[in-house]
């Protein structure tokens, strides 16, 4: 292992596509809901219609084009927006909270919770997310994710690729950005994370969008693993 | 079980003398420490002096006395005084560090760990302390203690009890007040707490000053407890 890998002490997780399968969840609520109201739909389509209109709303929210709101908001105002596209309409507003709520208790992926296991004998675990405290911390116990510490985007009202997020993992935890290491399946978290010194361990997901394809970083990351027992291998918990 | 408490989800725990015994685990570091000086000392008078300075410290914080620092700082600061006090000069700064350090890895009290455990299953279990972040994550890795989420004052940069440190409980957990509850062995946390709309449950910890005495609120707790496992009895865990 590298000098500079040895002296990694904090592991932050991306959790949306990197720790939990969303359109796996998203789907599987999606099919429970839709014959409660004689409604036919292509749960992929709409579930990836609805993750798309993530990164608008969350921009608009950096931007200051919108207020500050924790992303349940954000999820329910993209569904919306879904619901009209997709002539969803006969969804009630218990279906469209149940769904905003399937966001809290999305399934890891297969590898994750033993992934995690074997990664917080040697690290300090945190979660470094989007989602708001309140989703997070369901989520982690819902699937029983072993964290450390559970950290949002929240705690300052911004979301990532927001410096001042990434920031919150070694002034919180009180290590150098150096001894920290952002593991993410999406390269534009891993080089904003890596702007404000962090490590990066990009993980391979190829299922995320259900495609088997996977973008990987056009820059260097400190590790590419292909789950998250590959990458305890690598860093040697 | 009263209307009142049946709509509590979120167990908001107060860390030093609650779930874990401050004055062991600081004895316990100054007996292993001692011998290697060649120093005699009453480890029982020592830790209760230092932690005599931890209530005065905060104070000055919250009321702008001294800039907002995380408590280790002020550990090290009250033990600079203690050292005087004492005559303990042959402590070097590598000890006095150790020292600061005990604080990160306190041992819990004998029923804290099964308590926590059965009240998991019922409730979402916070930390609402004083202690830093990394502090509070590095005490309940060494402990194992089953919290789902650490929430420390550090978060609004305040100490107990500012107001703000327990609007944290609800607000980050996305519950109103009533539904939250302060756990601790402070009446002046409890009340403090009820004042934000907290409920609130009092443990007996007698052995926090190796005393066997314990002082009890003079105002009216939900719930008073031996401990958390009649804790967790009283609220149907």
């Amino acid at each position: 292992m590298p000098a500079t890998l040895r002296q990694v002490q904090v592991l932050a997780f991306d959790v949306f596509g990197t720790v939990v399968d969303w359109r796996g969840g998203i789907i599987a609520e999606l099919t429970a809901i839709a014959p409660e109201r004689d409604l036919s739909l292509d749960a992929g389509a709409v579930a990836d219609a609805w993750r798309k209109r993530y990164q608008p709303f969350l921009d608009r929210v950096r931007q200051g084009e919108l207020p500050w709101q924790v992303l349940d908001e954000l999820h329910r105002a993209g569904l919306d927006e879904v619901v009209r596209e997709f002539g969803l309409e006969r969804l009630t507003e218990a279906d469209l909270h149940r769904l905003v709520l399937a966001w809290h208790h999305l399934p890891p992926w297969p590898d994750a919770i033993a992934g995690l296991v074997r990664l917080r004998s040697r690290f300090v675990l945190a979660t470094l997310s989007n989602g708001g405290m309140a989703l997070l911390v369901n989520l982690a116990r819902a699937a029983g994710l072993p964290f450390d510490c559970i950290l949002s985007t929240e705690l300052v009202k911004s979301y990532k690729p927001d410096p001042r997020t990434y920031q919150l993992v070694p002034s919180l935890l009180a290590v150098r950005p150096e001894q920290t290491m952002m593991v993410a399946a999406h390269p534009y978290d891993l080089s904003a994370a890596a702007a404000q010194g962090m490590r990066t361990a990009f993980v391979r997901r190829p299922q995320e969008w259900g495609t088997g394809n996977v973008e990987g970083p056009d820059f260097s990351v400190d590790v590419e693993a292909d789950d998250f027992l590959d990458l305890a291998a690598q860093l040697g918990a």
